[in-house]
Order: C-alpha cells, then structure tokens, then sequence
C-alpha cells in the first residue's frame, strides 16, 4: 500500500546552508558541521541537507550568530561566548571561567534545563541553539617565558578571547584580539607574550611550541566549552517535526561526537608535542585562586545588572556545586589511581 | 512533485522488537531503551518502530544477547559483560576491571576503532552492537562492616557480576550471583556481607544504606561501563542504508544521553544518601593495588589462550596508557581546583 501524499509530506527536500565559525584546517571543531551534515543526510536519503561553509566563505567567523539571526543562512556552527559583548548571556551555554567540565555541562544541557533556559534567552535573537560539539578542558595557552607569580601577569600581552580577557585584566594581564593565523608570527616577533587556542591537537597544528614553549594548563576559562548549533528560529519552527526530532537527535550525537574525537586524538599530540620540546607548567594555587576571585566579581556585577544573566548563571551554579562534590568521589580516585599507576609504567 | 514510490520506498514500515536486561524501575539504564525509540519513532513519523519490554516479559534479563543472536527480537539493551561466560570477549566494550572511564571509552569505541574491532568479534554471534549508553564509574557497593586491609576480604560474601568476581575471587572474596530484587533481603539477614548495584541514583531507589552502611568507592570493576544495544545482524543489515545510518545516529545520542542524566541525578542521589545515614569509605590503596595486580592476572591468563580477547584488550590498554597521562594534564587539574573551591564552600 502506498499512501503516498502522507509520505511525501514526510520527507520534503529542506536545504539549509550553515556558516561556521572555523576554518576547515580545525578537522575536530569545524569537522562537527560535516558530521550532521552527514547524519541529516544520510537518515533523509538527502532530503534534509545542510550545507557548511567555512569562516569567511559566506560571513566572517564571528558574524556567524548575525547570520543567523537576519536569515543570510538557516544554521550556523559557533561558540556562545563569541558574541559576549552583545550580552554576556550568549557565553554561559558555551563556556564562562571555573564553570562546569564537558560531563559537567552536558548533564546540565540535557537533563538539568540548560537547553531550555539558554532558549528562552536566544529567543530574542531569532535563534534556536542546540549543542553542538564540545572540546574537553582546553589548555592555558603557550608563554614565551614562564609565568610563576602574580606580578608576571602585570603587562602581559595575552591573546585571548573577550570574556576571559576581561577577567585577566583585573590582574594586570593586556588581553589581545588577534585572528588564529596572526597567532605565530606575533609570538614569534615578541609582539605578544603569549596566546591560548585550544588544546594539543589542535595547537600542534599551529606550532607554537617553537616561539613560546611554555604549555601552560588548566584553561581555566574553558572547562568544558560547548560549541552550538544556532538555527533560524523560524527556519526551524517551520520543519516538519520529524525533521525537527531528527535535527536534535543528530546535534545531540554530533556534541559527543567531537569530544570523542578530540579525546582520543589529544593524548597522541600532548605526547608528540612533549617530545618536540614543549614544556608544561601548572598554572600555581596563587594564580588560579586569584582569576578564581576575580571572575567572581565580574560575575557579581553581571548579575546585578543583567536578569537574564542572573537566572541561567544561577542555574548553573547550582549544579556546579553538587556536581563538584559527587564528582570528586568516585570518579575522581579511580582516575586517580590509573593516573598513578600509569605513572609508575604500569599501564 | 511526487515521486511516490522511490519516497515510499525510503520510509518503509519497519517494526522491532527489543528486549531489556533491565527492570522499568531503573528509569535510567532502562530508560535507555525508552530513548532510543522515541528518537527513531519521531525521525520516522512513526515508521520505524522499536518497542522496548523490561527484562522478563520476553526473555530473562541475561538472555536477552541469546534471543538477538537466535532472532527472537531484533535488538536488545544489555551490557557485554553478562555474556563473559560464554567468551571473556563480550565484556571489553562494556566494562573490565580497570579499563577506561566513561570519556576513555567512548573516545576509544567512536575513534579509536572500537565498535568495528568488537563488532568482528559479535559477528559470529549474529549482532551488530552500538554502544547506547554509560553509567560513568560505579560505587563500590554497600557492605555491613568496614573493610580496611586485604584480611577483610577473605571469605568476605560480595554480590558482584562474573568477570570482576573472578579477579576477587583471588583475594578470598566468595562472590554472590543475586538478582536485584534479592538483594536487599540478603544483605538484611546477613546472608552477603556486601552487594555492589550501580551507583547513587540507582542504589538510593533499593535502599541498601538502611542495611548496609558503608558505600564504598570506586567501583575499579566498572571504570565507566558501557550498556549496549545489541541488533541481530541480518535484521540490521536488511534496514535500507537511510535506517541504518539513522539507527547509529539514534544509538550515539542515546548512549550520550544516559551519561549525560546519570551525571546530573548521581550529585543529588549521593547528598541524599549522605544526609540519610550513609557512611563515604575508599578503598584503600593497599586494597585497590591487589586487585589491580589480580586483574592484570586474569587479563595474561585469557590473552594466552583468547586470540579475539587478546586482540580488543591490547588495543584498549594502548589507549588507555596514553589516555591517562592526557587526562592527568588539564582535565585533573581544573577539576582538582574546583573541587578544592567546593570544599572550602566557595562554589
């Protein structure tokens, strides 16, 4: 029996374009776009396509929101905190300093309403935001000298991103904006002291390690970044539902995608990285506690200020907390003691 | 325009059956099942269809991989590790004792060529399996009496599945084959003197903490365990390629799902368990290295004679080595940090 009106309703051809906000050299992170493409494709028997195109092939990389938000493209493959200076909301789904870990945020996500709460703030940009990816705790970015105590904060010309920048600058430290592929030469002329990217996989590709080969860890400004998919709000208010479920079904797949991906390929770059002279340094106690303190005020301002803010970063809070206590528990003594006894050469 | 029949034939009517090892009152690792089809029914419109049934009500629990392989049901949702008896082999992909954390693995399974090397093996049992969900690391299970030195474990009565019994078993510990529903009774009359279930969220549910006080971690036995769907393979390979991409797209985010809401009900369940009379206990380093060196034991034993054996664990503990000396780097030292503001009450 063929019922085929019924049928062909279910599968129209919908044809999206998505501009992401990574150059295709970044396989993990841009490579998130060609994976739903590839699932929304292959379950539509090319019905439902989405298109990606690379930063700058449609809007520059960090236009990419606006894209979306005027209809220039249905899709877009992003970070929240890009647009922080918009509203400093748009950052908390993606990563804001000390928040949660990859599990962490993912289990906020999903279960604990983030997805929601972010939404109803996104609303008034004509998105819709589905997480898309994830990179695990990035690294603290490479220095061309080390960095040991507060007062070598003071002048430093760091690159980084705006949020955290404006953290650090309560520390002394003089945030830099500059475009991933100005990153080497200006580490290598001196004409910055030290610039964050990701994390080994991705850094490897860049080469920092030869102009400033201190490696410096945690990120603290980026536990466990969530890379979303904002869509056209109407673009997709106006799918079919079937096509809907799928597209949430395929994003959900496609966020532990990339943090699979960059899990098993960073511990073969930390090592290649080690092996080529990089050398790693912990950010000290000293160093960490105070960007702790100073990213609570700025949080404390934020909140006073913006209620949209207040209520998700509220949400959050709340589940940091419980989370970091369970966490801490089970987890974190198997982890250590594997840790242990790879360090004693016995894995 | 309609062309009818080849859109027909690209959603035809496809009806599975699907048994669970598991009761409906693990809403969690039940529910995974419960997920799955939901996600399949809604890209569908209802086309492809898989109705999950509780353990029991088609087959046993521990039968269900059987009733795949025979073509009983088309899929099941169960954990590897119940059919070790049958070949050590089943239980790599799921959990072994000091194997991956639930990241590890699941960078291993989608990356590092884990589900094609278990699914060589699963062929000649009929099933193509996808991982479809992970319950992150186990507690230890509950116990009557603390259990401070390797003494405590001589003749010690411990309710524990097959493969981490064997490992226990050469410490004197005289491991308990009991339901779920008897466990509870047994550990009452001090019939077992310890019983391991899942972790917090599950366990709170059965109420061992008013028989059994001291909850004890980690669960080295269960790093971050894996739960399965298992497809017959005929059945799978006779989806047209739209269903069967749909159907790993579907797995994937099911299996990231389960995590994701263990990782956000696990921090409430354990403050919960705390506040009703539940005593926190390590195991002790002494305790946690003799398994460790028991189990690498039992692991030389099975690779001398189990060449497929052989085959999947070297290629887990080759990552394994280079995923912990990664995840020691900025992972463990952003969370230690964090850990260390929850505890001082700054989060």
């Amino acid at each position: 029996t063929l019922a085929a009106p019924a049928i062909a309703q279910a599968n129209p051809k919908v044809t999206w374009r998505l501009t992401s906000s990574f150059p295709k050299s970044l396989d993990t992170i841009y490579g998130g776009a060609d994976v739903l493409a590839k699932y929304l494709t292959e379950a539509t028997d090319g019905n439902f396509t989405i298109q990606p195109f690379a930063a700058g092939e449609i809007v520059p990389g960090l236009q990419a929101a606006d894209a979306v938000t005027n209809g220039t493209v249905e899709a877009c493959h992003t970070v929240g905190y890009y647009y922080w200076g918009k509203d400093p909301t748009f950052a908390l789904a993606a990563a804001v300093p000390f928040s949660l870990s990859a599990r962490g945020i993912n289990a906020w996500h999903y279960h604990g309403g983030g997805i929601d709460l972010y939404n109803e703030f996104m609303a008034q940009h004509n998105i819709f935001a589905l997480p898309g990816g994830n990179t695990g705790v990035q690294m603290g970015g490479w220095f061309r000298k080390e960095i040991n105590t507060l007062e070598d904060l003071k002048g430093l010309k760091f690159r980084v991103g705006g949020f955290a920048g404006k953290v650090m600058e309560r520390l002394g430290v003089v945030p830099q904006q500059i475009a991933g592929g100005d990153i080497y030469p200006s580490l290598e002329k001196g004409t910055i002291d030290g610039a964050e990217w990701v994390g080994p996989y991705d850094d490897e590709k860049l080469g920092f390690f030869k102009v400033a080969p201190y490696y410096y860890y945690p990120g603290w400004w980026e536990g466990g970044p969530t890379v979303h998919f904002f869509f056209n709000k109407a673009a997709y208010e106006g799918l079919p539902p079937a096509y809907q479920s799928l597209l949430r079904t395929a994003c959900q797949a496609t966020d532990a995608d990339m943090l699979q991906k960059y899990d098993y390929k960073n511990p073969a770059a930390i090592k290649s990285l080690v092996a080529q002279g990089t050398q790693l340094r912990p950010f000290s106690p000293e160093i960490l506690s105070a960007c702790f303190e100073a990213a609570n005020e700025v949080y404390a301002e934020m909140e006073a200020t913006n209620p949209a803010f207040k209520k998700i970063w509220e949400s959050i809070k709340a589940f940091r907390s419980e989370n970091y206590t369970w966490a801490q528990i089970a987890e974190y003594n198997y982890d250590t003691f594997m840790m242990v006894q790879q360090n004693a050469g016995k894995l």
